[in-house]
């Protein structure tokens, strides 16, 4: 069911790296890779966990309320996060060229359906 | 000349919270509120500097490259940063309802120029 779900946010977008259902704790619950020349979508993952973690606390502080969504655009990767609930969250990989707009409509897109399935 | 630029972002927005130019150390160099009732945008910068701090080393070993750009959408507010150098950064707060695409796109322009009079 995730698997599906993330593959149809993966295929929506040229080029994507892969899309990941994360636990907040760290742990991937699904992911779906679209390029594996492009290293490991798990250990990824758990990287953006612990920055997605201090973001979130943040984003309070900042008087920002919950986060939502965040998208960090490197200058080979962007990645997009979206937060389902307060313990998951799905993270999606793009090349640097890719639209940041479609992935976020895809997630967008994505989330409600991830969400019932939680 | 910051200021002026600065301003060009928060006018060029509806609703924008401000923006600020800071130092990767935390001391801003130069902001513009847009909308004062909205909390304090130095301290908000200072908050900022910490997390990005977090988001540029979990960049790099994302295999992601350095940071360039960074959203975090919160319930209440999005804020988005330029990485212009190693030493400074760009931000600017938005209200939840603005647009994200148009945010970037000031930042976007704002940046060489920004980056021409560090």
């Amino acid at each position: 069911m995730f698997g599906q779900l993330l593959s149809e946010v993966v295929t929506g977008i040229d080029g994507a790296i892969g899309a990941v259902l994360m636990g907040a704790d760290g742990l991937p619950v699904d992911q779906v890779v679209g390029d594996p020349s492009r290293g490991d979508i798990e250990a990824m993952a758990m990287e953006l966990s612990v920055v997605l973690r201090e973001i979130r606390k943040a984003a309070v502080q900042l008087g920002a309320g919950q986060a939502e969504e965040v998208m960090i655009r490197g200058a080979s990767m962007t990645t997009l996060i979206r937060v389902l609930n307060d313990e998951y969250f799905v993270a999606l990989a793009l090349p640097a060229e890719a639209s940041v707009g479609k992935g976020r409509y895809l997630l967008r897109r994505a989330a409600p359906r991830l969400r019932e399935n939680l």
